[in-house]
């Protein structure tokens, strides 16, 4: 991807838009009154539209967490200090995080990818593909180079692809990372355009005072190094994490495969405004798995179009909301597939 | 039932609030930001007070539906013709209806329940516990006795504890019966004094015109029947349905043994208003699972303090909202069982 003749490799097949309006059509046989399935038929129409048939299917999901640090953390943005992020990577390699209870439910293939956390590299069942330890504080300094942004991108797109081969046909893209949310708030402003103040939350808890310094830093890092909007690879380098871009990758991988992402939260909606910019048309293949309670998630995931499958007032991050909606998101899948139709059943239809 | 003495069986104990307590307590030293898992460790709570344990556990799931037709539809108030109600017994009956999918999602334990269908008996596997083809039309007469609004209630408290010796620990009471979004707005409309116009909904999909006249008919056979707001053996006699007294008994049968029930939509929230009429306590041991389309819906569940788990637009009843819920029940209930604690994963606190 350092190439520009690599870039082409996320040019997107259009959404089947003939599979949606035939699985609309097919839904409307079912035993039930029209549209009585509310957001499960759409989740149908969606999936018919990604994966190019009226009766989709989904097999397998795979969880593609990636860990990083954040040089802004230096700022005092987060409720946490930044070693939680190496502690965290290894209470979930160790099973004991929530996306390790929510994937083993949805009996999930798990990957867990060190792409830039503080310190050595971890061991089994970590993935070392770290790219530098954390990025820099990007109050001051561009968050990365270029060649480590494109590094970042490849990796995740690479990491999905392993995970592809191995029947995955469903992915949720979660992350690690202390002072992501200050990110996410970095990268979803320079991409929409919105003020910082309307998207910068209290994270994983903290004051009204750093919550408005939060705000403060994001708003000066825009200033100093105005990111192109238009430019995912622009907006990562300068004011991006390390986890954000493999995210980002992670998603046009699964766009180029025609299979659907979940997205979670705020910093997997961030990820997916970038990897919009990157590819256009990759936000088709995304569904919104769960509307966080940061304040910026409803401003990203309206960007880019979506609404969200489950709103259960969660804020952990992980992708634990894109796990948990999985579930339903099979529920329609089911439907669609199992249900008898009106003449299958011998059953009437309205009053005339 | 019919003696005085037989109700007291109905007399509940109380939730456990130490349990309740030690749940919160011990959410808070789970390895995530504290109440960063929102309704899930609601959820949780709910469920230990119900169960009286700090770590609630759910093992079985059971799918009770009953059906039963309802003398109303002679007023044109559905959209459907009565026939469907026997009709969707019989797809249910060969695994083809939405609830039967969802049930096969969660491995349930599925019972469906001839409690008033219009015409023979159903052969297996639909159990036979017709009290009366169908109940007279309300807007004239009574919808049933006494006698038989009692049996009802026994028939649906004995189904539920068939279940309960099978090991069912978790309970979704479902419902089919043409005309039954009619019922259910007289039993609301009768428990609660909210007027008709605010409850009545456009059913499987019914015309305006319907809908007015639906409301008027509501309006009056309440007018002519004068039930009693605090006694739901009046209210589901005189404009209730057999389905909806069985749901009834089903929940309380629940609650008696300490049992979570998963309410659905409208009907299974009528069919609580009463149950919580009958026996004051009766919905603490119920969690909301979806929020319907139905207007009426919501003025029920808040009228029980409820709130819903989801909202996904559903109309269809049967059951299905609440089944489709049950996973993310569960996600709660593997989250509180399964996560590490701070002190058990090694992950620093918040800064101070």
């Amino acid at each position: 991807m350092k190439e520009g003749n690599e870039m082409k490799q996320f040019t997107l097949s259009p959404l089947d838009a003939q599979a949606g309006a035939e699985a609309k059509a097919y839904l409307d046989t079912l035993t039930k009154p029209v549209g009585s399935l509310g957001k499960l038929e759409e989740i149908v129409i969606a999936l018919a539209e990604i994966q190019g048939r009226k009766k989709p299917v989904l097999n397998q999901l795979g969880i593609l967490v990636f860990a990083a640090d954040h040089g802004i953390t230096a700022e005092g943005i987060s409720a946490f200090p930044q070693q939680v992020t190496r502690q965290m990577v290894s209470n979930m390699a160790g099973g004991g995080a929530a996306i390790n209870v929510f994937g083993r439910q949805q009996q999930a293939e798990f990957t867990l990818v060190d792409v830039g956390v503080m310190g050595a590299a971890f061991t089994e069942p970590v993935l070392d593909r770290k790219i530098r330890q954390g990025t820099d504080n990007f109050l001051h300094r561009e968050a990365m180079t270029q060649e480590e942004v494109e590094k970042a991108i490849s990796t995740g797109f690479e990491e999905a692809l392993v995970l592809f081969e191995k029947g995955v046909d469903c992915l949720v893209v979660g992350e690690v990372g202390i002072g992501n949310t200050t990110t996410s708030s970095a990268v979803v402003a320079a991409i929409t355009g919105i003020d910082p103040a309307e998207l910068v939350g209290y994270g994983t808890g903290i004051s009204s005072e750093q919550h408005l310094h939060k705000i403060t830093v994001v708003r000066e890092a825009l200033n100093r190094h105005q990111p192109v909007a238009s430019d995912g690879y622009d907006v990562l380098r300068k004011v991006g994490g390390l986890e954000l871009a493999a995210m980002s990758g992670a998603m046009l991988a699964a766009a180029s495969k025609r299979i659907p992402v979940i997205l979670d939260g705020f910093i997997s909606t961030a990820a997916a405004c970038a990897a919009e910019t990157i590819s256009e048309g990759a936000a088709g293949y995304m569904l919104l798995g769960h509307q966080s309670m940061e304040p910026g998630h409803q401003k990203a995931f309206e960007y880019l179009g979506k609404k969200p499958v489950l709103s259960l007032d969660m804020r952990l991050g992980e992708g634990t909301g894109a796990a948990v909606a999985y579930s339903v998101i099979q529920s329609a899948v089911r439907m669609v597939n199992e249900m008898a139709t009106f003449e299958s059943a011998g059953v009437s239809g309205k009053n005339e």
